[in-house]
């Protein structure tokens, strides 16, 4: 699946992406970005909302392991089992978000994994940044599961 | 402030809750109770978005700690400061939000923290429901720091 059609699906199929104005501006085999304005993700502090950080990483991510996950022809429901957030500043600006994805996660590792037990981890760490600052991180365990 | 105050300044200050439909129904000075609607917040799956739920959660989870922090007359910005988020089963309904302050989280407790550190924090518990079962859990750690 192209970035283009990505954006697509994210904006189509899941409203509040839509809402937040979230857009992907690269896309590679192991790496993604997004950007989203601040106007509609700001708390009453005129700064980044921490549920809009939040909603705008776990889509980046998502967006990451199932390109990964299409790549490798991998069947199976991609959910975000858990995930750990954290806050290191203010996010002032607009928002950057960039991921990239382990060099554990290789097909012959996952379809193992999915082999043996039926279902496989992604982990993904997720950056945001805001006028070229890291404001906040996201570690999150995404799993291909049976459908 | 009163339920219907903390309802207007969500919907007002935080663009994402009013997009959600997020609506506080039941708050005490130590719970709080919240739900949204699952169409603005669903996914391609027709369930739960998990930017969504967490959105939910740590909205749900500051108007607690804002409440306390006003209650106890603590100076200060009330941040989120690191959080963890647990999916449990997909999100299917409706969704209910309930969170319950610690005991810990006394007026003592929180003004020594205060004095000694120049900050407190509030861990809160926050539970997603739909068709009244437990769904996701956010554990979240609010900080009331200077301004």
């Amino acid at each position: 699946m192209s970035m283009e059609q990505l954006n697509h699906l994210l904006h189509k199929e899941i409203p509040l992406c839509e809402f937040m104005q979230m857009k992907l501006t690269a896309l590679t085999d192991t790496s993604i970005a997004a950007v989203a304005p601040l106007t509609p993700n700001r708390n009453m502090h005129q700064t980044g909302f921490a549920g809009s950080l939040y909603a705008l990483a776990v889509a980046t991510g998502w967006a990451m392991a199932h390109h990964r996950q299409a790549y490798f022809d991998l069947d199976g429901l991609l959910v975000v089992k858990d995930a750990h957030m954290h806050y290191k500043r203010p996010v002032t600006g607009d928002i950057e978000l960039k991921a990239e994805i382990s060099d554990d996660a290789t097909a012959i590792n996952l379809k193992k994994q999915l082999e043996e037990t039926g279902r496989t981890t992604l982990p993904l760490e997720i950056w945001i940044y805001s006028k070229g600052k890291k404001c906040a991180l996201l570690e999150a365990d995404y799993m291909v599961v049976p459908e």
